[in-house]
């Protein structure tokens, strides 16, 4: 691929999400290349036509010397680890990442003094499914892709970041990164924390619930089937905006035990529940088209439109 | 369909499921004929070729006629009176119903004095739509059928419901009322309030959570998309079921919350809920094929098979 008009890209973590943009890039018709730290993982992505090493010295010579955009994959806890290296053997890079929870990415960056070209990520897809044997180049075909608009971001960083989203198939959508991982904590963690709870109360039905359970609990739990220590690596560091959504939750629900044990209803829970799951579905996404990244002001005016519901669909 | 070898089936209230049972039962060659009390609904089923009408005392004499298994498929504040036709103009017919709950219905049905006849059930199907329009002959394909082996309960009946559950495509689960209306709390009224209670916390995250919320939210708030007075018709007849597993519930949502609070960790929750939801996905109906209904302790075997993940799916 090398000649090609787009930039080369090294993604770092070659796991559901990681290798999901490898697989997209490449297919965008970037130089895509990656590290697994693990050989077999690596070997695995190898075994399917892509670049992918276990060496991280070498990969990351290799993305200094193209001016590749490096875009970190890994878990929360393999983070700091992967920081170092890119400080040391890459620290001229653009950098992103694909990490659920943005502050927390944001200040291990910042302590890894590398902030300057950095710009967080996040894109709204997933399975239960993980590992690079779970990952697909569609994965993120008209899924939402967060993009940090914090202070500092620089517009050509972002343009490449954001691009590099669009032509995975997504929308961008502009965010502070303190805003998106409130959010989070209420359409990814907070359902994570749910589907477990109602799999733990299924099951303690025995083989009989079981035996009756359709696609309600289905669907409910299905994001229970998510490795644990996985589940634990998104959650547990956005713990704080997660807490708050928990002390909400407790409260909805208490309120609605409440009311069914004194007045044997569930009115206000099922009104409220279903207005809200209809505004979901007539939520629609509008282009965000008259900021340009570098723009006066095009950070504030990012901001603004993402809060509201905006997205960025091309930046041309 | 007059001089077919099955007997004749008449399905009260054409909704969703009685609606899906007329379908499926005339499908599978019964002579099957129903009732809707909206004449609109009754139109709506016979422009799709069924023999429906909204006159009750009509539909209720042919089945009388025709000795026709009466299937009940209003919801929960419709039953009086839909019992009290029943006893008024056909009282001798073998009676079952598809509604959720099983012991409000049983005592209903006994108040009407038509428990002689009566065999429970409860197909575990649905979707969050309602009404003719959604109803379809496949719906119960591959589905649980709960069927009561309560006390009292004739062997007779019993293989005539079993039979129309199989005939429409499902396996007889055999189950005491108590324990159905138990188990359903936790595996399909439990998930529509965490589902409203999710939908809730989305949409309370404003235009941006709604526009990053992805598959996760997507599944976990599908049920709330159901109407509110059904989801209330469905849940608050079983309140006492469901209060015990909201109890239980918000011990183990609090217990979460504490440990995330204190100690950073989902550990306890992420495991547990992981397992149960592999335990389900590993659940396994087996047959039940030593009992036939009417032997020495049928009703006995039958419900400690049901209890410990038993099905039928074959009466021959």
């Amino acid at each position: 691929m090398t000649g090609s008009p787009k930039p080369a890209v090294c993604v770092l973590g070659t796991g559901l999400i990681g290798g999901s943009v490898l697989r997209a890039a490449a297919a965008a018709g970037y130089e895509a290349f990656g590290y697994n730290r693990s050989e077999v993982g690596a070997k695995s992505a190898r075994m399917d036509g892509y670049d992918v090493t276990s060496e991280v010295e070498a990969v990351l010579g290799r993305a200094a010397a193209r001016d590749a955009l490096i875009v970190v994959g890994v878990p929360m806890p393999a983070l700091d680890a992967v920081l170092s290296d890119v400080k040391t053997f890459a620290p001229g890079c653009v950098l992103t990442d694909v990490v659920s929870v943005k502050a927390p990415v944001a200040a291990a960056v910042q302590r890894h003094e590398l902030s300057a070209k950095y710009v967080g990520g996040h894109p709204m897809a997933g399975t239960s499914e993980s590992g690079w044997a779970a990952s697909s180049p569609d994965l993120f075909k008209n899924a939402a892709w967060a993009v940090s608009v914090d202070p500092g971001v620089h517009a050509d960083h972002f343009r490449r970041v954001a691009q590099l989203a669009l032509d995975c198939g997504a929308v961008v959508v502009p965010v502070l990164a303190v805003e998106h991982d409130r959010a989070v904590a209420r359409i990814s963690h907070l359902p994570h924390v749910l589907a477990e709870a109602l799999a733990i109360e299924g099951s303690n039905g025995g083989p009989l619930a079981l035996c009756l359970a359709a696609g309600s609990f289905r669907d409910g739990t299905r994001v229970a089937a998510t490795a644990p220590e996985l589940v634990r690596a998104i959650c547990e560091p956005n713990a704080a905006a997660l807490l708050d959504v928990l002390d909400d939750t407790l409260e909805v629900l208490t309120q609605a035990r409440d009311s069914l044990r004194a007045h044997g209803t569930l009115t206000e829970l099922t009104e409220a529940g279903h207005d809200a799951r209809v505004e979901f579905d007539d939520n629609e996404r509008w282009q965000i088209t008259d900021v340009r990244p570098g723009d006066h002001n095009w950070l504030t005016k990012l901001i603004d439109a993402g809060r509201s519901g905006g997205v960025i669909s091309s930046l041309d």
